[in-house]
């Protein structure tokens, strides 16, 4: 993978009409200033052919306009946050990168909305709801770098999907400009719109296949008065997941539940990450939120439900600090999978609630047939598990080993009838299994749509379907 | 409006084709009999040519086939609830009825899921669901009678929209069939999905325009453990509309907070329905659900924040019989405004949360400057009021007035950044104002993705957009 073509995609005239469009450091065509736009955090890359970074509409207007006219594949790009591939230019082409549209445009106290540029981070932009006691809740494990705008686009979740669902579930509406520069308007700032299609919840998700979002006015909720996290080891992992089982039917709903199977375990240990008890099989992780008043007894109500299936270590935090002692682990352990190996084969499957053991099971089955390690953790509330097969691609037959696994775990998700991926998208990684999960009039259907908003196919193509 | 072209508007063979496929009652042609499926809750009429009643995925399937190659128009009804022409025939054609697509075929207490055919009434399943400890909260008005598939074509709304959401948020996946028989699954019984463009959501609140769906997946929550209910007066409308915004501000979350009006509370008083005091100008209704050791704490602090805005009455009660009685007003509301006239015309425009107000402000306004009654009341935690314009159409002049006055809320509704529909769609009601508030780029992109799913446009032509 990868092309060594540099701005030689591009005629003279097609790199001087970009230098006019772009001024300055807008545009970049030297190679060793593009090829870190060619990558992910997946271990994708292809070299792009330039890279433009516009700053105001009429510029994406005009580069959409231009794309479609001279049949220049555009690759929209983000922070580049995702590990599936979703924005490496593959084939070659123009990376269009959303750094330079990263105003947070309005805040709306009483509207409870926000209205953002797609380059916005997505903690800056907490950060200021926050300030006016309001909430932006979805949180990907990259919340710290990712953008909006790139959340949008794939769709992130992220551990108080949960309770509060995942970014589609905020994206009340947008501005988007399609190829060919036409520029539309979907939703709005209404938290109720039953006017036309949804072509916002269109748009979330199509992993910028479709058109570039500009603008994204976002449903905030009232900031929780205050949290709490538990932490809870198990000897068994049955019991564990027995345990989560328990607490979802109590109608107690946390606004994370997350998993670490025995191999999370190992590493963190073997990272020297945290201390935890011998003997432990599976990790549960809860953080609860909501008003002050309640937060008492559902802590209560959350360790009783726990203590009845038997942990050997169970820890409360109610302070900032203790809350993200306990989440230490959590944090620690992508790192801390790479003691077990240097190469890691990542999957983040999702499977229906109740099929979350059997999923665990499955992969940890595929490592060990495989003779690699499956490091299994993730977002139990929402089924969603994320497997890294961690393995070493100079050993004989590792990488194979790993593929196989991976290729062994889809068919068994798909028997469960899960999902592929539970939040990354289908990017260039997960391109081989998707006719196994979408069926042919599907597939169809969605080129059928593409096709309506990019007849010439310019932006983004070869990624997600 | 209406024709009278009955089983005419078909040939011979195309009715002997119905009758071979839909035997006995599945196919009715008489005009006595297939009147009644002429209309809904609204007051359009158009006369169908025929009705079928599929009970099979493979009915649905070859009368999609056949109406494709005949290009006989087909009008998808479920229990017709809606209000704005949504399912009526006009300009003729076969209305497909999905009354006997009626079995819950699923109900999953580890998934928390259903699957549902899209005939089954909204309240059974709710009932079946709370029989396991599970909750589906979507509750539009007509809970009781209106099914799961018009609730999802039409993306309905209702009380509980402000903390649980809308139809759509509970659509996980589905099955449907498109003109010409082909047959799609999109979704499926995951929580979280990132593969592929999400046409779930594109077929929910497209109003029956893209695809029959014959199978559908919905999220369940664990049933809360309690809830309570509480009514406050204010004297003032200003005064309640500022309580109702401090309880948002301050973090609590309420399942429902509705809003009454002077009017309402006028027709209410001379309708018999209920005891208010004098000088009552605006009634605020809340319910709160959760965990039974919060409820306690959360009545307080709404108590509070209410009463620090000076109600003339504050009622709450928290048994099932206690809350039953303080919503009586609430469902008493729609037919008690009959007493101010016997014809209404009636919008569901929803507004930025910040701006009801304002667009309350603006009903009433409306309302008094045509000389007819404005009843406004609705859903104030999302911005979604409705307004009935009472008038009598039998009086000089009065039809007209109303009709003006609503072109005018729709008017100062647009400029407030609203939407002239927040639950109940376009239809044939809302269709003069649509392109007021869609662009044009917006309306040909869905023009465009119609054409993909109904080349022919068979499939309840002339709705929508």
């Amino acid at each position: 993978m990868g092309s060594a073509a540099g701005a030689d995609g591009l005629t003279q005239q097609q790199q001087q009409f970009l230098r006019d469009l772009f001024p300055g450091r807008q545009a970049l065509f030297p190679q060793e200033q593009t090829w870190i736009y060619g990558s992910d955090a997946g271990r994708f890359f292809a070299q792009p052919w330039a890279v433009v970074r516009p700053s105001t509409l009429e510029q994406v207007q005009e580069v959409l306009q231009w794309a479609q006219t001279e049949r220049v594949p555009l690759f929209p790009r983000a922070r580049a946050t995702n590990v599936v591939g979703g924005c490496v230019p593959l084939g070659g082409g123009v990376v269009l990168s959303t750094l330079f549209l990263d105003r947070i445009l309005e805040l709306d106290e009483r509207d409870f909305t926000a209205v953002v540029q797609p380059g916005v981070s997505t903690s800056r932009l907490q950060v200021r709801a926050e300030e006016l006691g309001l909430f932006y809740p979805p949180d990907p494990a990259s919340v710290g770098i990712s953008s909006i705008g790139g959340n949008a686009a794939t769709n992130a979740g992220g551990m108080r999907a949960v309770k509060y669902g995942v970014t589609g579930d905020y994206v009340l509406g947008c501005q988007a400009v399609l190829p060919g520069g036409r520029t539309i308007r979907s939703g709005g700032r209404v938290h109720k719109d039953a006017v036309g299609l949804d072509l916002t919840s269109l748009l979330v998700g199509s992993e910028g296949t479709l058109a570039l979002m500009t603008e994204l006015t976002l449903k905030l909720l009232p900031r929780p008065q205050a949290s709490a996290s538990l932490l809870a080891g198990f000897a068994e992992q049955e019991a564990g997941l027995e345990a989560a089982g328990a607490v979802f039917r109590s109608g107690l709903l946390p606004a994370a539940v997350e998993f670490m199977d025995r191999k999370a375990v190992e590493c963190l240990r073997s990272a020297g990450a945290c201390e935890i008890p011998r003997g432990t099989d599976c990790l549960l992780l809860f953080k609860l939120d909501g008003s002050r008043s309640c937060l008492d007894s559902e802590i209560e109500a959350l360790e009783r439900h726990l203590r009845e299936h038997g942990p050997n270590t169970l820890s409360t935090g109610v302070t900032p600090s203790e809350e993200e002692e306990l989440w230490q682990p959590r944090r620690a352990l992508n790192p801390a999978s790479f003691h077990l190996g240097p190469d890691k084969l990542s999957l983040d499957v999702t499977v229906p609630r109740g099929s979350v053991g059997q999923a665990v099971d499955r992969a940890q089955d595929a490592g060990r047939r495989n003779g690699i390690h499956a490091v299994t953790f993730g977002h139990l509330g929402d089924g969603n598990i994320h497997v890294n097969f961690i393995h070493d691609a100079r050993g004989p037959g590792q990488a194979e080993a790993a593929g196989k696994a991976a290729w062994e775990l889809v068919f068994q998700v798909l028997h469960l009838r899960g999902t592929i991926s539970g939040e990354h998208g289908v990017g260039l990684a997960k391109l081989p299994y998707v006719e196994l999960q979408l069926d042919r009039e599907k597939v169809d259907i969605m080129r059928g749509i593409k096709q309506v908003f990019d007849p010439r196919g310019i932006l983004n193509p070869g990624k997600g379907y």
